[in-house]
């Protein structure tokens, strides 16, 4: 059994967000394609010219030079929107090497601002944010208002612009359905808490992203603190309730993870949402320190890598559906036996 | 996919069984406890005084010397009947080493002499069983009648006394259910076709036992002829089956027995029932050549260490019944880690 405090497992990552726009451009929305190429190129330089060591060695990605797969693929590391993959405007993303920073340009706003980590580490991310944030905001004008703060092409980002937010593995509170209890409370604290994948999707795989609703009226700081605060509480509560269901029967409490892992190591066709619900309960397997043959940084990488684009991408060409289920099984498979 | 000819994984075991009753005793069941004891006496010392090489090194097993789990394990290796491990009469067990022959004395008859061969081997069981009978028939007198032949205590065992059964492993016909086509052939041509475990269970696991119905007016001979090419021509069915079915879809084919491979070596608590029908896709799926990792005999052992009473036995002591499907999981595991 595990330690209350230990909260790593549950929590996956962390990201801050800011969103950004120029005094001297409209909103992407109405601008024509060269105010929103010249915005493109202006980012571009100034990242190009900057001296922040996390953005030394970046990737600039023209979106209109991306296929649909690389698209989506990029969508599936959460590194740019699905907003941005099916936009036709002339739109970017800056990424970092390490795929912790990621700016995408002419999105919604003008910038968007993203550093991702593992585990929970808001303040970390929202460090590298402000400077990124400082760095962009010297070398030119931001769309900022005495009365209202930054500028935001939706109203719901208006103020301080940030959104936080941590992404949680959530089996037990879902198993059991406390789940409900809180995201009742979380809607009163103006959290929002979602299915990981896109905003309209069920929470596959017991993965649930918290965010903050609101971003007037409270500093960055305090955004930051109270989400961190309201998660640790969540980790809490998922922590108890896995350890009095395995406290109610240990043995039927293994049993479900080992043969969830059973059958994620030996499938031969698997669709995406089976491997979800199977890696959900290997997840909370390792967690727990019931399954030792594979750790939590891989389990992670599998998760990543069986959605469809990810996939196509590590098969290296294009599948129809009822192969990527056979490819899918594959992949899982070698990415097992890698570990034993 | 494998070909039609290929018998050995579809048949488990072949069986010879010979009932055979002494002139100077009635019938057990009616016979008092000096008798019988003289009758078991009787019977150890012709055995002990014979020159056959496979009875050289025998095992006398007293019943009545014996507890519950000792004799429900020697049921499960079909070394005895489930009759005689409940009879309270003085009774007795002789069994070769390496478990192929086994006499039983006071059972329904004064003696059954039973042969078991891997695979399908009828001849070869009826000619040590032949060698067995012989060398009793010299030194006693048996039972027997000019017109009749070997008379024994039920009418349906009499003339030639013989019951030659082969144990078949039916999994494709039971999942198209073309089994039931199977079993109603075997009936027109008097043969008895019933699942393993007993003659009132269902067919757990896909195996069953086919043996003649009659005793009387064929040869020993004939009955293991008809028995082996009626049994021949439903392993010919099985595997055609099972070619089909692959053909039809190879992955969802593998899948099936991947999957349950994954499960029966990875579960933590598991019932003699799911072990069994998961060992069943395991055995087909090594047959196929699907699954690589365990051979037949290592399954064929797992699938009678699972037993109730042989479980205990391998853990060493009575244990309840949810403490039994933990133990199951356990050896299972540990059996086909072994392998690996």
């Amino acid at each position: 059994m595990k330690a209350d405090n230990d909260i790593n497992g549950v929590i996956i990552s962390s990201r801050i967000r800011l969103a950004r726009n120029f005094n001297d451009y409209p909103f992407p929305f109405r601008m024509n394609n060269i105010q929103a190429k010249e915005v493109v190129d202006k980012v571009r330089c100034m990242v190009f010219d900057c001296n922040i060591d996390d953005l030394r060695d970046f990737l600039f990605v023209d979106m209109q030079g991306m296929n649909d797969i690389e698209k989506q693929m990029l969508v599936e590391k959460h590194l740019i929107s699905p907003d941005l993959a099916i936009s036709n405007r002339n739109s970017a993303a800056i990424i970092s090497r390490d795929e912790k920073i990621s700016i995408m340009v002419n999105e919604e706003d003008h910038l968007r601002i993203q550093v991702i980590h593992q585990g929970i580490k808001l303040n970390d991310a929202l460090e590298i944010c402000n400077k990124i944030d400082d760095m962009l905001d010297k070398k030119s004008n931001y769309a900022f208002s005495n009365n209202y703060g930054y500028l935001t092409c939706c109203p719901t980002n208006i103020g301080t612009g940030i959104r936080a937010s941590v992404m949680l593995h959530l089996p037990a509170l879902v198993m059991t359905g406390y789940i409900r209890n809180i995201l009742e409370a979380c809607s009163k604290l103006n959290m929002t808490v979602r299915g990981i994948y896109g905003e309209h999707s069920g929470a596959l795989g017991n993965i649930f992203q918290m965010s903050n609703q609101v971003t007037l009226g409270q500093t960055e700081e305090e955004i930051v603190t109270s989400i961190t605060n309201i998660a640790t509480q969540v980790v809490e509560q998922e922590n108890a309730v896995r350890n009095e269901l395995y406290k109610q029967n240990a043995m039927a409490f293994e049993d479900k993870v080992c043969r969830s892992y059973g059958l994620l190591s030996n499938a031969r066709v698997i669709t995406t949402e089976e491997s979800l619900n199977l890696i959900s309960d290997v997840r909370l397997g390792i967690d727990m320190g019931i399954i030792n043959d594979i750790n939590i940084e891989k389990i992670n990488q599998i998760m990543l890598l069986i959605q469809p684009a990810s996939l196509q991408k590590f098969v290296g060409r294009q599948i129809a559906t009822d192969e990527r289920d056979i490819k899918r099984a594959e992949l899982i498979r070698e990415k097992i036996a890698i570990c034993k």
